[in-house]
């Protein structure tokens, strides 16, 4: 390891900066059909700056959806090759009046850069690329091999990735994946997540009489689709956060005392999760501390809901139809497939007098755990605490990563969670931001990781 | 009464609806502050065709909402003096996108004229304009004495027009207040519509998180906004359709055994029902049919929900708000105001863990009954049979006019609900329409009953 790259990496700040806002600028929502142009323009930024930074084989590749990006440096011969995964593609901005500053126009105040992206994961794909060009440009050469697979779809649950990989197997042959897409535990103290949650989606849309109907003609002498799609919606959860669907629960690994006591061990964050998000009282499933909640629990989340009449003051209308949009978190074992059946058979056996039901099926993932053991994750452990000075935290993740598990099972690979987000900067949300110690940290960790890890493969 | 009149009527036939047309062109949408000129212009559209009409002392009064138009013709001394109410303000047209034709440009098609107002209640409150034209072009004078009352706040639950009325009593003193914007029994079949529903309206606002969060890293941990919004209105009705807000029904007068036979000998309309609107099964308070639900019971319908994302796909998030809108339809003796505390309090007593919420109150107006045996009802009767040549139905409505409320408290006045809707004309949704047969009889019913009504009082 080279004293020159952290001065390159420091000399070079500003500069970086300036090319990671051009990266953010370009609105790559990969949801929205009217964005398809941008994501293409995000593929080709992602490419140019890879080959900028010295990889080689650089290619834009066209899939079903949006495109992946690849490039490769495979000249260190003897040595493990590691396959870096990110995404270009970012969520949705909506509601734009929440915004403080424009989404698309990044902007740097008090030491964090605020856009769309700039944390998950735009900021982080960007660093890995900087921290290879600082490497290569300082030294003339890489410890490892690389190879990136940089995809615009991860936002939508890469419905095409797992399909590019299959096709792709030799391209993408390595000896480890990391993924820079998950967060530390906070400010100053670096965390590996060696498990993620799964996901499976659906949408219930109900249909009640074959128009809007007037309330004072109709009212209560016909099902209101609302009434009925409420009355589905609350058979999901206890009043106290208990899932309700029958079978929900079984196939979940439950949590060691082992386990329970390393996340006692990580602190509890019931307080302070409290004050951060401005409510008096957290709320889930019972027997279980947050951090295990969202560590090692499923959830039944409703992402939205809409019907009727959404304007200023009242309408007197019994709206035809309502709709609501729910997302399931997955944990091992519960498989997507099944967890769908079982949440369409609870509707479909709920679903109240007057009304028709339909449930459409989205986005699944499987969840994932990675052995903690692994040497990779305990090098990246040792590159964090090398930069950061202080013990890498080893966590669990409540997200998801869909391809992580598509990674797992196509090329049987060992997968780092290797993150610099913090929870705290809004992913998904309006504001979202990326705080500037960790894309500096970051990079020198990164690069710092490297050099470990050619020793320990 | 003067054939010439009927004979006027069928020659102006044409001119008449294209009249009409020009008046359905005006998207005077009262709940939308985007159409507050459209609203003016519908007052001076209605005001310019009141003169044409030979009203005299025609005016555009302006209040602290959208202006009322007045105009009289006052020579019959002797004679009753009738006040007609009606409304040139309309409901809003989403979706717009389940329209066959524009809602404002008329489409004549299949006897019927489709346009927003086309039933409710522009089409009639223009007929009552042509009606007392065609009466004064072939007599040169009226049997009885007018004052004509339309307002522009009809559809936003009337909030100034109480004080209007208040500061106007001498203006507006009269005899009895004719109201078409009230439906008939079916096609062919007139009915007198002697009751109406109140209404309550509010609307629910649930806060969770101060931001929306990503469900990944918060899913399973905090209360979902919508989750507790659901639980919320899920409270209101048992799952057979009974309100369970207490104290809702205590003042609700009871059906008596004379009303339900009255209602049972206007014949079932369940089955009907449900083929019109398309329905398996009809829902609504256990024990009563589908006519005594909309004519004698209260309801609590949510007319709109709201909150999260709504777009395509799904998006991963945990919505910070959720909203509910409702209006109540309230019967003899439910009054308004008690109805909205026993929500508001009902509201406050459940609100799930984890959020706070907020109660906003809407449109209040009391439910009203008239004498059926008033000379004015009977002679509105009897006019209905000499066009339509069969009994007239005498029934209670469903919907709300609060301003029925406030005529009988504040100038002690008989209403009498003439209309000539059909339940079928899509009010308040799209596709509103009005049936040329209606506009036509219509007509002719409302000039012969001047005649008759010149006689009775």
């Amino acid at each position: 390891m080279n004293k020159e790259i952290f001065d390159y990496l420091a000399s070079n700040r500003s500069k970086h900066l300036e090319e990671l806002t051009k990266y953010l600028a370009i609105p790559s929502i990969s949801s929205l059909p009217e964005h398809k142009q941008d994501v293409k323009s995000a593929a080709k930024w992602t490419a140019k700056a890879l080959q900028d930074a010295g990889m080689e084989n650089v290619k834009v590749y066209e899939t079903k959806g949006h495109p992946v990006v690849y490039g490769d440096w495979l000249k260190q011969e003897g040595k493990p090759t590691v396959l870096v995964y990110g995404h270009y593609d970012v969520q949705p901005v909506d509601p734009l009046e929440l915004w403080d500053t424009p989404p698309f126009e990044a902007n740097i105040r008090d030491h964090k850069i605020y856009a769309r992206g700039a944390s998950d994961d735009k900021g982080q794909v960007f660093m890995h690329i900087k921290a290879v060009e600082a490497i290569l440009r300082t030294t003339g050469s890489l410890p490892v091999n690389f190879k990136f697979c940089i995809e615009g779809e991860e936002e939508i649950g890469s419905p095409t990735l797992p399909q590019f990989v299959e096709e792709n197997k030799k391209l993408l042959a390595a000896d480890v994946i990391v993924i820079s897409d998950t967060g530390m535990q906070g400010p100053g103290k670096p965390a590996i997540c060696y498990g993620l949650r799964g996901l499976c989606g659906l949408q219930i849309d109900v249909t009640g009489a074959n128009s809007d109907l007037h309330s004072g003609l109709y009212g209560g002498a016909v099902q209101n689709s609302i009434h009925a799609l409420v009355e589905i919606v609350n058979s999901f959860h206890s009043p106290d956060g208990k899932v309700l669907v029958e079978g929900f629960y079984d196939s979940v690994q439950e949590i060691t005392s082992e386990e329970r006591e390393a996340f006692a061990a990580l602190g509890d964050i019931d307080e302070e999760l409290k004050e951060q998000l401005g409510v008096s009282e957290l709320h889930g499933e019972p027997g279980f501390t947050a951090r295990e909640r969202t560590y090692v629990r499923p959830t039944l989340e409703v992402n939205g809901i809409y019907g009727g009449f959404q304007g200023e003051g009242i309408k007197t209308v019994i709206p035809a139809k309502a709709s609501a949009k729910i997302t399931c978190r997955l944990v091992p074992n519960q498989d997507p497939a099944e967890i769908a059946d079982l949440l369409t058979k609870h509707i479909y056996a709920n679903v109240p007098a007057g009304v028709t039901v339909n449930v459409s099926l989205f986005d699944q993932g499987h969840p994932y755990v990675t052995p903690l053991e692994h040497p990779a994750i305990q090098a990246a452990g040792r590159a964090y605490e090398a930069i950061y000075k202080v013990p890498t935290a080893y966590t669990r993740g409540g997200g998801s990563i869909p391809i992580v598990a598509a990674f797992d099972q196509l090329l049987g690979l060992p997968v780092v969670l290797m993150g610099f987000g913090l929870s705290t900067e809004n992913f998904h949300a309006p504001n979202e931001h990326f705080h500037l110690e960790n894309f500096d940290k970051g990079l020198e960790t990164l690069c710092t990781y490297w050099y470990e890890l050619a020793e320990s493969l």
